[in-house]
């Protein structure tokens, strides 16, 4: 095991990347795996990754760059010189393009724009206009327009002209548009196939398709993906005009994408990204945003204890049950929480559904209440050799739990009612209401059996 | 709102369940939108569920099936009469059917299997002896193989012929066999529309093609798909024979499907699935099981508390601050944690990186830990107007968030390397130790400057 923490390619990488032949750059990448290239140049700075980059052929620098995290990729690109940025840009997908410019400084989009082919420059000018995480967005360009009123021989002429241009497309259709452009069908390329040469388009097609508009959320576009198996749905824009077609790869890339930012953000990650390659300021307070609010939060379901300042002198074993019934009752309600998302996801629950969640959660509160009481209250009997202190911290653990479980379920399902995100908030929500109310009841049951104790 | 509250759309159903007449069931449920019918059936009980089911067209019934979550479809099935579910079942595609079969109970599935046609049976019982969570279990038996001598005219004529049984099939690709069964080549549905109709599928299909073993485990599955832009890749048995074929669209529902066990998983919930249509007891159980758990890590990190009882006594103002420290380093360490996980799942650190991680965390967790501490230190020494409470306080914090978070970062990758699920334990294992470490060092820091608090 110390060989393998010892293996360290980036430290060849980055003396070869000081030097000004390309060659022996491109030869260390190669004799690296596709996995050991992306740990390599991750640990890099952004100068090297870009010295790296600019040493190899565009089409196989483009292929590297789909490789990268987004921001390793952004950073590299920023670090070239606008024409051989131009020209690796060039070699890759629309869509990934838009993505790469829409992470580059203004300045370095503009440079970058002007070395490019103009039929380029306009495109990705058309697809910055679209917010990243909209239909128009997601969109790529590359996809076959036939029109309506052709026949069957004239588009599969068409396409064998055009073999070399299309051979990378992902063509399970073909799209029929109007002579202005509008969208018309979607012909299945089975269609095609399997029709007689002189039918028309407008015959075989399947008329009047789903499509997006450009400005469909991703929320719209995962939803209209979910319910229907296509591979791909055409995204329109003004009069109808066929734009674009979203591919189901990218919706599923644009998913896991929104899965690990949300999970990021939920354990308290500004801005849902951080890589370790990022300067130490910018992590340190990202990471401060949400910690000062957490500290607030944290202050706030502590306060109780000083309330009952004397209840813990004279009772001084209760320090010990506080955390563990603060804690336990926590985790009891995060199990509630977790299946309210769960069923919210699913779309068995309703935000408005209530009543419904309460009564549900009550009879599995009030059960794993009273066994996690029960046990504490036994612990604390063996241990202490005291009923009483049994009965007390059984009995706010017991409650607190049947508290905790209850607003557990609720929680989410109010985020959602006000448009807050449920699996963002409810766990700080829970944490700080079951700590509070947690302390609470343990302290003011010990003060008023405190002679008992 | 008061009166949304009241929207019961399950009443009714449950009304008309226990009546004799299938046509009112079905009426009442064609007045649902989808997402209606799909919270109304999870309010019923798995007798009138099956009821409903009964009382529809079994095409029909076959829809609302693979609409439901798989726990509702499999206890509506389980009601029904075999001749009739085998009926529906016809109806479905040959996974979703074997999903469906896997959560029956065995009396059932042989019901249901001697009322079905013999190829549909046997074909369930091939599918059936593999895992669900396997290359096997999630594919397809639906696709279009041809004989890899065949020409292209004879390939459309098979596609014509058959044109009403492969009018649902998902045809990217049609697969090239040999004689026996055995895969040699795939063939895009294009090359056979741009290709000559004496040409030999053998020429133009793509030889040796990337494949699936039905053994092939999820993360196997994932990876491939991953590293391609496939819609659909075969899957072969013994011998190498063309055994099916998974597609993208139920790789991606399956990684879904993955992801949401995890979740609950991680939140406590064993076996990673609750509904609230579910059981009490079996709710409150499998809750219950972690819960155990839980209790136990509890106990251990409040475990510090009594041995310090003395020194808590004497500077009673310290029990505000024992939950405070602790959980404020809690969450530091989970942030660590979550960034640990996003570059493990974006392969930018590997379980053996632990030196680069801890450096890369050192940084961050002592400036965190500086500013942290330093603020709960002015905390104390506004309110209690003692410097030395600020010192021992503030000095905890901030030792105990550089902890947490170097710990945070590295627990991750130490799971990963014995073989652990990261994203399920690193969380308890973070916190107990945080507790534990964060009332040692406050209460221990405390005894040292007793006097003097």
């Amino acid at each position: 095991m110390a060989e393998a923490e010892e293996w360290r390619p980036w430290e060849k990488l980055r003396e070869l990347a000081a030097q000004p032949d390309p060659k022996p750059i491109a030869d260390a990448l190669e004799q690296l795996s596709e996995a050991d290239q992306v740990i390599a140049l991750g640990r890099l700075t952004a100068e090297e990754r870009g010295a790296v980059l600019a040493a190899l052929e565009p089409a196989r620098a483009a292929e590297l760059l789909e490789t990268l995290p987004d921001v390793h990729a952004a950073e590299a690109v920023g670090e070239l010189a606008p024409e051989a940025a131009a020209e690796i840009i060039g070699e890759l997908w629309s869509d990934d393009r838009a993505d790469l410019f829409g992470q580059l400084e203004a300045d370095d989009v503009e440079a970058i724009l002007r070395e490019s082919p103009s039929a380029t420059a306009e495109e990705v000018r058309s697809l910055l206009q679209y917010p990243p995480e909209s239909a128009g967005g997601l969109m790529i360009t590359e996809y076959v327009a036939v029109h309506e009123d052709a026949s069957v021989a004239e588009v599969v002429a068409e396409l064998r002209q055009n073999v070399e241009r299309y051979a990378d497309y992902v063509a399970q259709y073909v799209y029929a548009v109007s002579a202005a452009g509008a969208l018309r069908g979607v012909l299945p390329l089975r269609e095609l196939l399997l029709a007689r040469s002189d039918r028309k388009v407008r015959e075989l097609m399947i008329p009047k398709p789903i499509s997006l508009p450009t400005s469909a959320t991703l929320d719209e576009v995962f939803e209209l993906f979910d319910r229907h198996a296509f591979l791909g749905i055409p995204v329109t824009g003004k009069d109808g005009r066929l734009a674009g077609i979203v591919l189901r790869e990218d919706v599923d890339d644009a998913r896991v994408d929104r899965a690990a930012s949300d999970q990021m953000k939920s354990l308290g990650i500004v801005g849902g990204e951080e890589l370790r390659s990022m300067p130490v300021w910018l992590r340190s307070s990202r990471r401060l945003s949400w910690l000062s609010v957490s500290i607030l939060l944290n202050v706030i379901s502590a306060s109780m204890v000083p309330l009952f300042q004397d209840t813990l002198v004279a009772a001084i074993a209760l320090a010990f049950f506080l955390p563990v019934v603060s804690g336990m009752s926590g985790n009891a309600g995060s199990q509630a929480i977790a299946v309210s998302l769960r069923e919210l996801s699913l779309g068995l629950v309703r935000p408005l559904d209530l009543s419904y969640v309460l009564a549900k959660e009550a009879s599995v509160g009030a059960l794993n209440g009273l066994i996690l009481g029960t046990l504490i209250g036994a612990v604390a009997l063996l241990w202490k050799g005291s009923a009483m202190l049994g009965l007390v911290v059984g009995g706010a653990l017991a409650l607190n739990t049947i508290l905790a479980v209850t607003l557990g379920g609720t929680i989410p399902l109010l985020l959602r009612r006000i448009g807050a995100d449920p699996a963002l908030a409810s766990g700080p929500i829970l944490t700080t209401v079951t700590d509070l109310c947690g302390f609470f009841f343990v302290l003011s049951f010990a003060s008023l059996v405190l002679a008992h104790l």
